[in-house]
């Protein structure tokens, strides 16, 4: 029986991926684009085409897939996925079994929980049974892993860090409600509080001169050098997000205590500039006995935590398949 | 093997417990002062009393204990119970072995999460296997049952739902934290909020006459008695009381996907008086999926809840211990 498995995390402009053993080595990784703004079809036959070239002289069945959105896992369809692509309870699983042939398994699941999935199999959280991943990227993602097991919820919606409210009057957020930690946390928030400083003619930042006409994924990276050369209104919005995220993660300490708190995704490489605010004010809010207990720390994985994730339910699948 | 257990449920003021038997039954109910307030040596004495007149004549050595504090059930072990007694560590199992013979088994748990095992095992959530329990009375507490089991938490601290932070720069909890839910859905909650209302002379209210110096434990229902007869200003606080849990259940609902919530605790008994005004808070704030699937409703069980649940306890370690 082959020990090897394929991990995918399809993204809107990348299909990223790799083979991985069962010890959660990466043997091989490949990227291509995934041309989502062409259309479902042109997604599926670049995931297709990228499947076949990664196992490639390889006895592989097994691939586990990591989707930004809302998945029927059980069932291999994909729910909903606004940010990548217009789908509506899009059957994954039986559209690549057609084009793939049925001696393959597809296991698809939402991308946050398997880059939980990912750093507590093979990274930050690797000892822990119980963690919270919070993947800070365009919007802010989650996963729960209790009991050394994925929560993925009644209806595979579980683990929406991102829509807790943190501010029940605060800013309006991407899915209409107000003040989720999304709208604090993410590049759509540092982007909303870049542009709410520019606007304000007595806020004094190097931002006025480099951030116009920037992609919304720069943005993050372009506050975060100006943070770091000492910008103060740079500092501030870091600040925030440390704030939010504080405010967050004392809710989520005082209701599952559980031992680890990981915390990925591209924003997240700010970290030097908002751990302390988060720290502090988590410390502020959460009761000493779990918060003593937990740790908070940066994903181990960088971008591989979603494909090591999806592998291991591909690895999973294997098991419970034999 | 005897078949009935004791659930016992340990209050500030009273003792109170029953006989149930492997289907939930309860077959002989009894209730005693607790007089927690004489100290910790009394609490036993009297605890150890219950415990040989509620079994006498039967054959029962299982006994499961809800008590309102944090716990380090594996050890038997009150970490901490403030609002009962002062005590810090202390081995109430083996305390009770001592008194009770060591043929006795003693299973404790909060009193919380042993509420959400009751209306989980008999009560409102009996078909479901995932729930969130949250029981308003002088403070807000919780538990959380998910994939059947409940969630205690790495250090036996999960379930603080009161403990949330709703409004970040809200009212000040017992806590010390700041917006909590318990300091706008409890018995406290309600005194602080009447007496800001008190305070303000422009404020007409039949309150007035009706609240000074009364119990804390009363003043909710007065507050209920005032609005139902149309007392503008006590329905705006059941309205309040019904914002924020809404606030806290839509995240609930998004971080979790869960079958359930249900609300029980003296407090709830104001349930019409504040579920309209949560339920749309919560519909605003929730994703439509997983609001759309969980059913919010009133514990079926009353003050048994935490009794039926701590007896599931005690039948759990039969079964192990068999």
């Amino acid at each position: 029986m082959a020990d090897t498995v394929i991990g995918i995390d399809i993204g809107g402009t990348n299909l990223r991926g790799a083979l991985v053993d069962g010890q959660g080595n990466i043997l091989k990784r490949m990227k291509i684009l995934s041309e989502a703004d062409q259309g479902i079809d042109r997604l599926i036959d670049n995931l297709a085409d990228f499947i076949k070239d990664i196992s490639l002289g390889e006895e592989v069945y097994d691939i586990g897939i990591g989707v930004p959105g809302i998945m029927d896992s059980e069932n291999g369809i994909v729910t909903d996925a606004p940010n990548i692509i217009n789908v509506d309870n899009y059957p994954l699983r039986s559209v690549l079994d057609e084009k793939l042939g049925s001696n393959i398994n597809v296991v698809i699941e939402n991308d946050a929980n398997c880059a939980a999935l990912g750093e507590w199999w093979m990274g930050a959280a690797r000892d822990v049974d119980s963690m919270i991943m919070i993947t800070m990227g365009t919007g802010v993602g989650g996963g729960i892993i209790i009991g050394d097991k994925l929560w993925t919820g009644v209806g595979g919606m579980a683990g929406e860090i991102g829509h807790m409210t943190i501010y029940p009057d605060g800013a309006r957020c991407n899915c209409g409600n107000y003040g989720c930690l999304e709208s604090y946390a993410s590049a759509n928030a540092v982007k909303r509080m870049v542009h709410e400083g520019l606007k304000d003619e007595n806020v004094v930042t190097n931002l006025r001169e480099s951030v116009i006409d920037l992609d919304i994924e720069d943005i993050p990276l372009i506050v975060m050098e100006a943070a770091s050369r000492g910008d103060e209104y740079s500092l501030s919005i870091w600040h925030e997000v440390g704030v939010a995220l504080g405010i967050g993660i004392a809710s989520l300490i005082n209701l599952l205590n559980v031992d680890m708190v990981v915390i990925g995704g591209g924003v997240s490489n700010a970290w030097d500039l908002f751990i302390d605010s988060l720290r502090k004010e988590a410390g502020k809010r959460a009761f000493r006995a779990p918060m003593g207990r937990v740790r908070i720390e940066k994903g181990a994985l960088g971008d591989d935590a979603g494909i090591i994730g999806s592998a291991y339910l591909a690895h999973q699948s294997l098991a419970w398949g034999a």
